[in-house]
């Protein structure tokens, strides 16, 4: 809280009383009469004021408005920290120069299919493996995930290929299980503001990958991020993954203006999922390429060697050989901007 | 899945293809073929297929859409069950001709705070009494609640007042602590697809009041109604709080029509909680009573007795005096739509 | 613009170029320095640094950004005139005690079934007629209107019934025409921001019901108000129809917490149209009931002899038995917020 | 209007009722009955049924649901017409192999600055020069454009660079003069459904950019075309704008998905502003290359020589050497995906 705008009508008594409240807070109060309105610019260590002390004063006789100019995220804030992070995972460095692809089915289904897809997104350049254990699906009748027999089969894949693991966790009573196999915790839209679990990765020591929520605007996305790292972890991944609107021709709208405006804002790496995004496996390579052409760190993206068999978003998978033609046409895009993949 | 609408090009081999499928599945196909489009009605147990199948077909060539007729829930839904669910908790029926009234502050902060609003709103006419002891917060600096102390302050309430307890639970590891105090447990709108921690409360055997997610359409709440009482729990409250949009006049949008809506497509009694609605004491008023002309089967308010000092969304709570005002001014409304408060 | 925020980084050159540039227009600066940024309190009379100004500061080198306090409409907002303006046509006056209710078909179809309908709704106790003549329709190949056939048609509707006629204006060249005919020319939705249209109307001399646009913030819908109040026309009602939001199960989002809103920021009549609102004819009554629960006005209201017939809205179209009965139902809840219809 | 879901209770009577209906519009009827519902297919030239009929036989008793097949858009779908549509302008052909990029200042200001503007632009590249002489403003008390003077000055620019001059419309008034200066007519977001403009410029011989409205799907900005082309100009040009979401970090939310969208769905060309879709200067450039790699045909882009002292949208305005570079950094992009700057 740093601005106070008084009523018209705020009567001198009021005024002093809210004086006085930042004078017990240990803030002074430099004041601008204006002509209609009188305004109060507080001066000190005002980022000490805490969001429950800002709305007190907000209700307080004689307010009309209390304007924040700090920004309430600290750790995750480019001005705590001026340079990039980079996070390294058994070598590949995610927010360095190389794009990062993190590429694989929705859901782990069977070990065979699994190795198969992960054989051939290696082949055609990816970096990572995902694919979900533990499903959230809007429906409680739908597949919900193999659980530990997925991760097992994910950590077999990671054995042959050498591809680091990205795995989905939902519930803080299975970040021990998801810890022993994951390189990355994979933080799910839905469950963005689900704090608990954030506090918990927060402990992990794995670095984490947070999807954007679906009405998560970007200050309350930091702010997620500012709960994981406020725990000691300071390797999140940020996701764009679409948000939601009226607009019903795509799944959601990819918001792609997210990753300038974060590369602002923030030190860390962003990411884009344009198969969420979009949900429509035809409109995914041209928003690959844009979400590069834009700035991104890197790409998550869905690909099933039988799409009209996945348990899971096969309306959204790539085929490999649709995968491998965008990866190769990736390339000239991410030069343009400076980067490779 | 119920109408599959063939592409203008599908060739002959595709739309075979589709049939046996259809067929493999145990369901007869129906097909109108029309000038510009080829339609497929899918006839048989349609319930059946899963929502993977559904998106299986989807993608297979020649298929351009797959429109689903049936609602995907079930036990939440009129047509499984006519008459309105009616739920006892202490005496009080929520879903009767009578109005509850569920009020408290936001956060449980200290017992004699606690005590002296139960009191009032008491008096006032409440039924409930509600206090969070686990408190979601968008910033982790923020006060994140009492935990179990703020529970037997609530027991200690309920002892006192006779009033029943709503309380939120946040995480599936507090689900034995907040049984032992709760008669209703609340499912905040953050964690309303939070699927976990609904699989947990459907086997916890207390009634949930399970609140709209921000940007939650009204067949995913009830979806995720159907989610508690796929374990059994057929006991869920669903609670109207405003949803997300584009105006920022008030805190979130509240969508009073989602009372009619949800009226005709579940049997679920359904409350509205106008203080996050709108975010601001003064709108309170004007839109619980809105809320009570539209139908809702309760409310849902903050009272405070010093909003200026509450640690969380004191800018929402109404004072007890203008709460008993309030109470007094819904009497009338409620007769005029044949209930009584 | 009132308040200046500098960027951490700011020098002091561009400090002093900022400070210059207030001063050559006659502004005063009150400079707070505190620890992590200077804020400059703006004085003097700021009402008249327009859009374009402000604007210009924002992008001067050292500004973080720019902050205005004042509101950006005058002649609309209740500290302009704290009185309630009351609108009184032909003898029915709008905001006053008595609320309003403007019903009728969505279009005039022909003068039989129109006479039909309004000698029904006036029985039931509306006070106005409304009916398009000239329709905004999505698509090219619907229905139209009848044009100024249409116009004549309820003419003589207000001949025989004394009901005072609401109608769509859609195109400045027919402001002559609508003028004749109209006792309150209407500006749709889709028109809130044609601010040519809205400069026309400002020049007629008749009372404006002017919709609110789909996607219109309540501050945006106040400028518009402002625009046709700026060419000398004070008597502006605002319809409140429903805004556009992800929600599906209605044909728009009915923004019921607008009307508590804007009588604390507006002195000007708000009216809500529940028809279009929701576009189901049968979550038409809750909601005109709550709509008057919350403190509207008036209502807008469609009613039709034969809805499977309409030409227009159909969907959303009361019968006159159901409108009989709502009128009826409505008058309870009208005394009960201290009202009568 | 091609397929007709009844009620799970609709009778014999109503079934028949409605058999009666189609019949009665020379339209067969294919039953598909189920285990909860009866279908309709409708076959026949069902694209003659208007949304009035369509809307009728929703409100018919024993109709659950109508939906639709056929798009409601014929001269703009890719279906009429499979070959995408190139315009040429002067020579300049957009929809062809070359992204053309149209620039300049948001408002004409004064003669001097917009051809010092328009040099730098075409220096850079640009191949069409932009700039508005009728400005929608949202408040009245804003500069609202040069009008005439401001066309002759774009037509001197025109005259002396060779660049075509877009520039936009607001009132069917000004058609004639509009008509007499420009070679493209920009139809802007907010008048995007002023159904009577649309008309007016259906006959004006030039070809239209028609920006999306803020809140329109993507189905009503091609019924917004449809309007245009029905009256026989099949010159359209799409422009993605941005589009009004619950996020504030930008301006707008750019819905670059927009553009594979429509690729599909019409043969029209489509542009992307950057400028409006982000509203701050320092995102123009990546979201400017995001849209060339998601597929655009072009870039709208606005570039003033002195932003800090534009009288209109200084804030998203690229100084001549930052379009410059942008201008060449988009090449390499270009060229990786077929096209050229």
């Amino acid at each position: 809280m740093d601005i106070i705008v008084l009523n018209p009508g705020a009567t001198e008594k009021e005024f002093r009383h809210i004086l006085k409240k930042l004078e017990s807070r240990g803030l002074q109060a430099n004041i601008s009469k204006g002509t209609e309105r009188t305004i109060i610019g507080v001066i000190g260590d005002t980022s000490k004021i805490t969001e429950e002390e800002e709305n007190a004063i907000r209700v307080m006789p004689g307010v009309e408005d209390v304007m924040r100019i700090l920004k309430p995220y600290k750790l995750a804030s480019r001005e705590f920290r001026a340079e990039s992070t980079i996070i390294n995972i058994r070598g590949n460095r995610i927010g360095g120069r190389k794009i990062q692809v993190i590429a694989g089915p929705c859901a782990v289904e069977n070990k065979t299919i699994l190795m198969n897809i992960a054989e051939k997104v290696k082949e055609a350049g990816a970096t990572f493996i995902r694919g979900g254990a533990f499903k959230p699906r809007t429906s409680p009748y739908s597949f919900q995930g193999l659980g530990e027999e997925g991760l097992k089969y994910l950590a077999a894949v990671r054995k042959k290929t050498g591809l680091p693991v990205v795995t989905e966790l939902m519930d803080p009573r299975d970040m021990k299980v998801i810890s022993k196999y994951a390189d990355i915790i994979q933080i799910g839209a839905r469950n963005m503001q689900n704090f608990r679990l954030l506090l918990e990765v927060g402990t992990s020591g794995k670095p984490i990958l947070l999807k954007r929520g679906l009405s998560a605007t970007i200050k309350e996305w930091l702010m997620a991020a500012e709960y994981v790292m406020s725990k000691g972890n300071q390797n999140v991944i940020l996701c764009e993954r679409g948000i939601r609107t009226f607009e019903t021709a795509t799944r959601n709208t990819l918001d792609l203006s997210a990753v300038p405006v974060l590369k602002k804002l923030t030190h860390l790496p962003v990411v884009v999922d344009p198969s969420h995004g979009v949900g429509k496996w035809d409109l995914v390579a041209p928003m690959a390429k844009a979400a590069v052409a834009a700035g991104a760190d890197g790409l998550v993206i869905e690909v099933h060697t039988n799409p009209a068999e996945a348990l899971s978003d096969g309306e959204q998978s790539l085929r490999p050989d649709d995968f491998m033609k965008l990866m190769r046409e990736l390339k000239p895009i991410a030069a343009a901007v400076g980067r490779e993949i």
